[in-house]
């Protein structure tokens, strides 16, 4: 069984269509990477109902690791720690080490800094928490048990976010020492889905172990249909198979192919 | 009360990092853009478990729209509408009208052509469903009611997602006739988010209609800090308050301010 993590990217930014997720993306990419199942991503607004409502149903999933961006800066709407606070029921509780690292990154700005309650908001977090030291940045990442899932909580702000994630998050996932996934992809050109579709069916009966996503590229009805197929694997040491499989494929279908390795 | 809505984004490749969710995006825009709020956004793998389960808690939270994107076409790995089904206690149907939307789309390719089980199956539809033509490619899209939730389930290629959305979503949408959102936004140099955070605070205890939110860019301890900041409202005729609380903010804040109307 592969290891499952789940991700909660919060902000109304978001959900208004002001910015587009690429923070997810990326952590899905390093996730799948290690070899690691992403089994959902959920986009949530600045609302504490709602990060209390999906972090606790999250949980109840029981990934091994989720991971939730954004929410963690000085102003009001950064509730993102106050949310899952209620999601576990934890008090929320002023962090010594989180206290000095919040101090120190202040120090850099200010000969005396003032920790004023915006500033010591980053350092309130859930009881039971440890901070993560935020290289690139203020507000520092926060990492939590809850059963059997490892809660990383990390900034929205991408360089800190790709940050924490490099230090403190990469190593907790190669621990469970998953290799990296194989794949394969193909540009098909000159047969349609629909068409297709048989041959993945008798592939995928061959192959249990492997998906075979299709993805159609431009019209169908146009004057040369195209598609992407995408045949990997999660499982260690399965290069072989996959190049068998695809192999498999090619010789089935008619038409040009162009092909071209990850 | 503005209405509200969910998008369920479906596809191995979104959770693998193969693929960036741009869908989702897009009708973010388009849903704010019409005086919509997007709750929530759920990304979830090709598992019929995992998209009976989404579309089951999407539904109990009575969202008034509810869009699904992906997994309507011919392969294996398509399974959006039994999720539906199974979510909503329905069985599939072949529908006429799906299947002659079907049938019609693979006459421009074929004289005669055969409606085999992968053909047929992109019109069999969760009972009561009514499918939607696709102006630009194979699937029909999906138009269904659950209590009082209206689900649209729509193809993941663009731009067959893109010309269902224009023919049967926006119409929908636009019969709520909600004003579209004021916005402004500005860049703010030389102040950093913690000191930023008490001006904020106060904006939003003299404007608690109006959302104020700050995105820092850039690093706080570089030669010049640099947040951007924005303040919008979803609710009708509200221009001149967004542009009030501009000035506001504006007059509290020292140093260089660059301002851009979005």
């Amino acid at each position: 069984m592969e290891p499952t993590g789940e991700i909660i990217s919060i902000g109304n930014e978001l959900l208004i269509g002001h910015t587009l997720d690429t923070n997810s993306h990326w952590l899905a990419i390093q996730l799948n990477r290690r070899g690691w199942v992403l089994q959902r991503v959920t986009q949530l607004r600045d609302s504490l109902d709602s990060i209390a409502s999906g972090v606790r149903e999250a949980v109840l999933r029981k990934p091994l690791v989720l991971i939730t961006l954004g929410g963690l800066g000085p102003t009001y709407d950064d509730m993102t720690l106050a949310g899952i606070a209620r999601a576990l029921h934890k008090p929320l509780r002023l962090n010594t080490e989180a206290l000095r690292l919040v101090e120190e990154h202040y120090r850099r700005l200010e000969t005396r800094p003032k920790l004023t309650k915006y500033r010591t908001k980053m350092a309130t977090l859930p009881r039971g928490a440890t901070p993560l030291p935020n290289p690139v940045g203020t507000a520092p990442g926060v990492r939590m048990k809850q059963s059997s899932t490892t809660i990383f909580s990390l900034p929205g702000v991408p360089s800190e976010m790709k940050a924490i994630f490099r230090t403190s998050i990469a190593p907790f996932l190669t621990t469970f020492g998953v290799n990296r996934p194989r794949e394969f992809q193909f540009k098909i050109a000159g047969i349609i889905e629909s068409a297709l579709a048989p041959i993945l069916d008798e592939a995928r009966r061959a192959y249990p172990g492997l998906y075979f996503k299709s993805h159609p590229r431009g019209r169908e009805t146009g004057p040369r249909p195209l598609i992407l197929l995408h045949i990997y694997s999660t499982r260690p040491g399965s290069v072989e198979e996959v190049a068998r499989a695809a192999g498999h494929v090619i010789q089935r279908i008619s038409g040009s192919i162009r092909k071209e390795r990850l």
